[in-house]
């Protein structure tokens, strides 16, 4: 994973992928996937993400401030779908059946997903968490971003020219999921 | 066109495509395009988009209360480009220099782009327009979908069964595009 200059986060989710999303606190973690994500704004780079109130990952959010955003893969298909399926409330080794594996954020200490494509440390707006409450909506700051170099280098996605395993997820319903496909020319 | 039942509404926008923004008010009317749109509710739909408070569009929806989101399609690149490119504020004329036509919402009159493969008609949701000022976040309840049936069809995207220009475009950054891909299986 190389370090993504800040100024070019919003692009690892401009295309609109599937995200998994980490956090931990007091010694708790989880993951869990989430369609409903989006950049917020280039610079100060910030995002948008819907994370139902009655979830885990929303609980350890609201009680540490910090959460990661990463870009799962093909070859992570069935690893995303236990992902969007388990609850970490009812399965306390979630993160273990699921096959997720992690590292701590250098910059939050929230876990970052190994095997995805893209990771993005953040930090909860806090001024805005009004909105969260009737909408499920976390704005959050990215204050840290990695990317594979296989498929994003120089501030640009280039699944083109990797592994077809490393494109993008892209949820329909149902875990149902399209891959990322190939330049429009 | 057919009409999308509003509990399927989220997916037509579940997997991240770049869309097209439709404003009037007044006898003005305007189409830009948006990377950052996203499903925020299933049942009341409702969608998050950010539209920045420099544009006519914002402007128009503020106005109104009403928007449209249209997911154009492969065969619509050059048109996405320049709505993207091309300010209504400079030019009266945008809508034409796009070569973009449409029709008015059958339930709130804003502008559906012809040849796009969803339209959702949007309200927007008054008691959150706080939001917006400061991250330029349009949050909006949908009252109105359709889509294009020889790729969406009981509640369902199936590009691979469609002709491929009406896959959905998923902008990068510098209006480069990728289409959207196959299903994962």
């Amino acid at each position: 994973m190389q370090a993504v200059d800040l100024k070019h986060a919003y692009r690892l989710l401009n295309h609109g992928p599937t995200v998994l999303v980490g956090s931990a606190h007091a010694g708790r973690s989880n993951v869990m996937a989430a369609a409903w994500a989006m950049p917020l704004d280039f610079d100060t780079p910030k995002l948008a993400v819907v994370i139902d109130k009655a979830t885990l990952t929303r609980e350890l959010i609201e009680a540490s401030g910090v959460l990661s955003i990463n870009v799962p893969c093909v070859d992570q298909r069935e690893l995303v779908v236990a992902a969007g399926t388990l609850s970490g409330k009812d399965h306390a080794d979630k993160l273990a059946r699921c096959g997720i594996t992690s590292r701590p954020g250098s910059q939050t200490g929230t876990p970052l997903v190994e095997g995805c494509t893209a990771q993005l440390e953040c930090r909860v707006l806090l001024a805005t968490q009004h909105v969260a409450g009737p909408h499920d909506l976390i704005l959050a700051e990215v204050v840290g971003a990695w990317a594979d170099e296989r498929v994003f280098s120089e501030g640009r996605w280039h699944f083109e020219e990797g592994p077809s395993g490393l494109r993008s997820l892209h949820h329909v319903a149902g875990g149902h999921f399209y891959a990322i496909g190939d330049p429009v020319v």
